[in-house]
C-alpha cells in the first residue's frame, strides 16, 4: 500500500506498525475473533484525518475508526486490515456555551471526560452506555444506554457535526441553534453510521441542567411480566423517570456472584428520579403506589449520592457480572427494542430460547425504551455450543421483528447483525446500499460493517 | 405528458385539470407568485402513489405533494407543473397504540384530526406550528412550533415512515420501537426533505401523556433584551417549559387591531406550564421570580381553560393579525433560529433592518428555542419595497449565519431560502446534491426546491 508510506511521511512516530499497537487495536469486548489493521494512525487534528482519508482513497486503503474499542458489535475491527485510525489525541473539549446549554467537543473525548470539564458548570451530559466511551464513537454507533428514557440517545444530542468525508473533503453539519429545518440531515445521516458514510472530527452535544434532587431504588417483582405491566403503567402516568433498569433472575445472579450483592434472585427493578427536591419524592411515592398492584417487594431507597453510585455501578458492571455466571468462557452482548407492550413477551421469550438451547443468559434492560440485553456465555472452541448460541441471536432477532422491533436498540450493527439487515429494513435496505454508494463508491470507510455483503 | 393519460385512466376522476383546482393547488399564504400544476391527483392508496409515480418516473413528470397548502417557503408550489398530489384523501388513523404510546396515520390527517382521533385516551400529539397543517406535510417540512421547547419537533417525533421513492418503491423506515441502532436513519432523511427524496405515504407518530395541568400566563418586559435576558435565565433552571412565546411591539399592536387585545405595545411573553396541579403552580412561582429580576409587569394569569385557549388562539393568528398592521398588502413570513444567548441581539438586528429600510415587521419566536418569526408587510406591485423586503431578508439570514445558527428553524428552505444554502452549508450543499442525484436521478420529485440551480 503506497498509502501506508505516505501516512509514515505525514504522521512520523504516529503512525505505528508495531505487533503490540496493532494487536490492541484489533481486539473487542465481545465474541468477535480479533482483527488486525495494517497500521495504526494517531491523528491530532481534522486537516490530518483528512490528509489520511486522502492517501487511503488515492489506492483504496481501508480506513477503521477507533475510539475506545468499547463498542459490542465489532464496529472498530479493521476486518479488511487497512488503517485503524485512533481518535484519542483528538480528545479536548472545544467549547462550552453555558446558557446555550451546548458543548463543542473533539471524538476522542469520553463521556466522562466531558462530565468531568463540565464539573460546577450546572449542566451534564446524560448520555451514558455504561462503558466509558469515546464520544465520537457513541455518535458513530448511535449509543444510549440507562438515562434514554428521559434525555434521549445520541441521535437527540448531537446538535452539529464536522465530518471528512470519503474523499477527505471536510463538511460541518447542523448547527448550534436548537432546530433547523434547513436542508437534509446529514447529522443524523452521520449518526449511527458507524464510520461507513464519513469519519466524525468534531461534535457539538446538547447539555442538560443537572438536577436539583437525584433519587435511587431498588425492588423486586414476582416475574417479569409483572415488573414490565408495571412500567407500562407508569409511561403514560407521567412520571418522568430518569432511569429504569429491569434486572432478571440469571443477572442478579451474577450481581451476586461478581459484587456480593446478596439480593434474591428474582426480578428486580432499579430506579432513579431526577426533579426537584418536593418532586422526586412525589414521584418515588407515586411509582411504589402503582408498582403495589404488581405484587412489588424489597423497595429500598438509595438516598445518598454513596449508595446510588454503588448501585449504578453494579448496574454497569453487568458486562463483568455475566462473566461471574460461568467463568472462563466468553460473553455474546447483544440487544433488541421493542414496543414497550411486547416487552414481557420478548423477554420471557429470550428466557424460554436460553433454557431450551441449555445457554447461560443473563438479562439486564433499559425497560422504559423497551430494550434490552442478553449476555450469553459462550466457549468459542466449543462448535456445539457456537450453533446454540447462533440459534439463540436468532430467536431474539426474529421475536424483535415479529413484535414490531428492531434486531438492536443501541448496539448496532456492525459484523454481527448485518445479516438480520434484510429481514428487518426490506427493500430500505437497496436504499441504504445506494447511499453507500454515492458517499462511498471505492468503498474505504470501514468496510465489512453495517451493510450485508452483496445477496 | 404520457402519463397524464395514464393516469386518466388509473384515477378516474380523481385525476382533475380543471382550472379551479388547478388554481387552488397553485397558491399560497406567502409571497411567492402562484404556480400551477397540469394536473392534481387525489390517490387513495399507497398503491396508487407508487403508481403515480412510476407513471411520472417514465416520462420525467414532475411530482409535488400538496398537504394542506399552508406551508410558507412554497414546498407545495409545482414550480414546474406537472403532477400536484393531493394527499387529503389519505387521511385516516390505521392506529393508536396506548401503551406505546404511538399511532400510525396516513400522511393527509391533520394535526386537529389526530388529536380529536386521541381524545379521551389520555395522549395528546404535541407538534404544534399554528396552522392545522397535515401531518405528511409537517414531517416533510420537519416543522415545530410552540410547544417545541418541551415536546421537540417533528424530527424527534416521528419514528417511522413508508415512503414512495423516485422510481416507484415503496420503502419502510424505522419502527415502533423507542429507539434503534441498526442501519442508517432513512426516516430522519425523509423528515425535513420537503418531498424532493421520496414521498411519505404513512407516519408512526410518538405521543405523550396529556398534562395533568396546564396554567398559562402573560407578562411584559421593558425591551425585548430584557424578556430574552429571563429566558436564559429559565431555561437552565429545570423549569420544564411547555410554551414560551415572544411578542414584540410591532406584534402586540397587530394583536390589538386584529383581536381587540388592549396590551400595552411593549415586549411580551406569552406562557405555559404543563405538569402536576402542584408542580405547575410551583414553575410558574419560580419563572415570576426570576422574571422580577428582569422588570417584568402586567402578570396575567390565565387558569380556565377558556382564558388559555383565547390566549394561543390570538398567538397563533399572528400571520393575521400581521396583515391588520398594514392592510391590502402581502405578508413575507420568514423564519431563523439562533443558539439562544445571541436571541436577544438577532431580535434587536431583525427591528433596526425594518426600520432602516422603511419596512413594517412584526416579531413572534419561540424564544426558548432561539426561533423567531418576523412577518413584513408588501406590495408586490412595489418594486422599490419589494427589494427593501429583500435586503430585508438578506439581513436577517446572515445575521442568523453569523450568529452560529440557521436560516430557518422551522418554515423549511423551499423556494425563498435556496440562495442561502451555500452560505449555510457550505461544501455538505455538495453531499446534499450527491444524495438527490443518487435518490432521484431524474429529479422528478418537487424539482426547484431545496436545493439551489446548479452553481
Amino acid at each position: 500500500m503506497s498509502a501506508l508510506s505516505d501516512l509514515a511521511d505525514l504522521l512520523g512516530p504516529r503512525l505505528s506498525t508495531g505487533a503490540s499497537v496493532r494487536d490492541q487495536h484489533g481486539r473487542n469486548e465481545s465474541h468477535f475473533p480479533p482483527a488486525l489493521p495494517d497500521a495504526v494512525a494517531f491523528p491530532e487534528s481534522t486537516e490530518e484525518v483528512a490528509a489520511i482519508v486522502r492517501a487511503c482513497a488515492a489506492d483504496g486503503t481501508p480506513v477503521t475508526v477507533f475510539g475506545t474499542g468499547t463498542s459490542l458489535e465489532g464496529q472498530h475491527l479493521p476486518v479488511a486490515g487497512g488503517i485503524s485510525l485512533d481518535m484519542s489525541r483528538m480528545n479536548r473539549v472545544l467549547a462550552v456555551h453555558g446558557g446555550d446549554m451546548d458543548a463543542v467537543v473533539q471524538p476522542g473525548l469520553t463521556r466522562t471526560g466531558l462530565n468531568d470539564a463540565l464539573r460546577d458548570s450546572g449542566l451534564f451530559f446524560p448520555v451514558d452506555p455504561g462503558a466509558d466511551a469515546s464520544l465520537g464513537g457513541m455518535a458513530a454507533t448511535r449509543a444510549s444506554g440507562t438515562t434514554t428514557v428521559r434525555y434521549g440517545t445520541m441521535r437527540d444530542n448531537v446538535m452539529a457535526l464536522e465530518a471528512v468525508m470519503a474523499d477527505g473533503s471536510v463538511i460541518r453539519t447542523g448547527s448550534r441553534a436548537r432546530k433547523s429545518a434547513s436542508g437534509y440531515d446529514l447529522t443524523h445521516l452521520l449518526v449511527g453510521s458507524e464510520g461507513t458514510l464519513g469519519i466524525i472530527t468534531e461534535l457539538t452535544l446538547r447539555l442538560h441542567p443537572l438536577p436539583e434532587a437525584v433519587a435511587a431504588a431498588t425492588c423486586r417483582f414476582p416475574s417479569v411480566a409483572e415488573a414490565v405491566a408495571c412500567v407500562i403503567e407508569v409511561m403514560p402516568a407521567a412520571i418522568p423517570m430518569a432511569r429504569i433498569e429491569l434486572v432478571d433472575e440469571m443477572m442478579v445472579r451474577g450481581f451476586n456472584l461478581h459484587a456480593g450483592a446478596e439480593m434474591p434472585e428474582m426480578p428486580h427493578l432499579f430506579l432513579e428520579f431526577h426533579g426537584a427536591p418536593g418532586a422526586v419524592a412525589d414521584q418515588a411515592a407515586l411509582f411504589r403506589e402503582i408498582a403495589e398492584d404488581h405484587g412489588v417487594s424489597g423497595w429500598q431507597d438509595a438516598t445518598t449520592t454513596e449508595a446510588r453510585s454503588a448501585l449504578w455501578r453494579m448496574r454497569h458492571n453487568a458486562h463483568h457480572a455475566t462473566g461471574a455466571l460461568e467463568p472462563g468462557k466468553r460473553t455474546l452482548a447483544t440487544d433488541v427494542c421493542v414496543p414497550i407492550s411486547a416487552l414481557a413477551e420478548a423477554v420471557a421469550d429470550a428466557q424460554a430460547g436460553a433454557r431450551d438451547l441449555g445457554l447461560t443468559s443473563a438479562i439486564v434492560g433499559h425497560v422504559g425504551d423497551g430494550n434490552f440485553h442478553c449476555g450469553v456465555r459462550l466457549n468459542p472452541e466449543d462448535a456445539d455450543e457456537m450453533e446454540r448460541v447462533a440459534e439463540f441471536s436468532r430467536r431474539l432477532a426474529e421475536t424483535a421483528l415479529r413484535l414490531g422491533g428492531t434486531v438492536t436498540g443501541e448496539h448496532g450493527i456492525g459484523l454481527g447483525k448485518r445479516k438480520y439487515m434484510r429481514a428487518e429494513h426490506g427493500n430500505a435496505l437497496d436504499w441504504m446500499r445506494r447511499l453507500k454508494a454515492a458517499y462511498d463508491p471505492k468503498g474505504i470507510l470501514n468496510p465489512g460493517k453495517l451493510l450485508p455483503d452483496a445477496e
